[in-house]
């Protein structure tokens, strides 16, 4: 998580991106994780244009500035990190996996603007970009299969940025069902089992111990105990009224 | 970092894609991240037509496999799990963040196939389909803008799950009970509550939802949702013997 400072140091620079659905989709994962300082450079003209004037285009796209060389795009910023999903280009910069880059942007991001460099859908980052660059953000994608569509690489590593998270949204625990509860859910069930001929009281002397482990083993909440409960009750009552009709 | 059993035991499943380009994008990041076991239920039929036969179409997308059913798609799995970029949703299941989640779908994935749902890019998943979900994996995105496009949420989930560089997996103890078991056990149940009363047929039309949530919630193991069926099947024709006799 970042403070507001941080993520208002940040600026997303895509590099000479050609195609307007990827701009749309790295300007919405900005809007998502909270990032409005989008930068272009050098874009096919075209498609800027059409991200821009897309239906329900952000403001994250309004609020864009284009640049004409990359340069100018990070000339405010303390650092500049490229990325790219490509292992084995002969890199001039240090190589960082992102989970451990995206530290790094972080710790820097408190107290200067940071830019990060996505390069266009097909050619990535050139090493005339790149030797603007800092070092280097790698997301480790699959040797076999390394390119990442560019909206998608955007998403992941803003992702990791904002990924650490103050822990108190973890999902509620909700709470487990008491001793008594349960023993009773076992003894009904057990009941029921003998009614129904599934357990024979005479030779099923273990079932009583097998049935106890097996309720304990489905860690019941409380409020679901007592729904199952009342099905056992009523699945018992309905047994015993067919029997009683029986005799 | 997951192992080669862990990978293959991942199924993404895209409930009611209408996107081909969402389709498209889902299955390159499956690909990037080194995932192949691509499921796709109810697909708006051109958009999987198109996104098939799209230039560059990847052997994940020619490997999918289609469903008509939610309960037919996950049956094999022994975890499921739904995705949804909005909090304010009254959910029924228990809200993971993603990066405690990816930690338990890691877990699970070492023994049991595990199915990962997304939801239609309009209306993400019903809650007809998240009652099979064991419980709902959450993308941190920004309160104001939660909403996220499909092939990014995919991208970021499957990069969580292979985030982590491979730790010793303490591995889960027991084998998970498959959801062909666990839904047969609730349409079991189902059955036997009506012949018991418990349920109403013609007023309880929810009761099918909250009784299918209820038993998620249990996580059964695989010997003990035999164990559990068997006695049902029991009770049942206890039931339906005494219910002959009293006509």
């Amino acid at each position: 998580m970042l403070n507001a400072k941080q993520t208002e140091n940040l600026r997303v620079v895509l590099v000479a991106p050609r195609n307007p659905l990827n701009i749309g989709a790295a300007a919405r994962a900005m809007s998502n994780f909270g990032f409005t300082r989008l930068r272009v450079v050098n874009a096919y003209e075209v498609a800027f244009r059409d991200a821009r004037s897309a239906v329900g285009a952000s403001p994250v796209l309004d609020g864009s500035e284009e640049f004409s060389t990359v340069a100018g795009a990070v000339a405010d910023c303390g650092l500049v990190v490229g990325t790219t999903a490509v292992r084995h280009r002969q890199l001039q910069q240090p190589l960082k996996i992102l989970a451990d880059g995206a530290a790094s942007i972080r710790k820097r991001s408190v107290r200067s603007p940071v830019a990060l460099l996505f390069g266009s859908e097909k050619w990535g980052l050139s090493n005339e970009v790149l030797s603007h660059c800092h070092w280097v953000l790698h997301i480790p994608t699959r040797q076999e299969h390394q390119s990442m569509n560019l909206g998608q690489a955007v998403a992941i590593c803003l992702y990791e940025l904002v990924r650490e998270k103050p822990a108190s949204i973890a999902g509620e625990r909700r709470r487990a069902a008491n001793s008594g509860t349960v023993e009773r859910i076992t003894e009904t069930l057990l009941a029921t089992l003998e009614e129904s001929e599934y357990i024979n009281p005479q030779t099923g002397r273990l079932a009583g111990e097998k049935l106890r482990r097996l309720v304990r083993r489905l860690n019941l909440e409380a409020a679901d105990a007592e729904v199952l409960l009342g099905m056992l009750h009523k699945i018992r009552w309905k047994l015993s009224k067919t029997s009683k009709s029986k005799a």
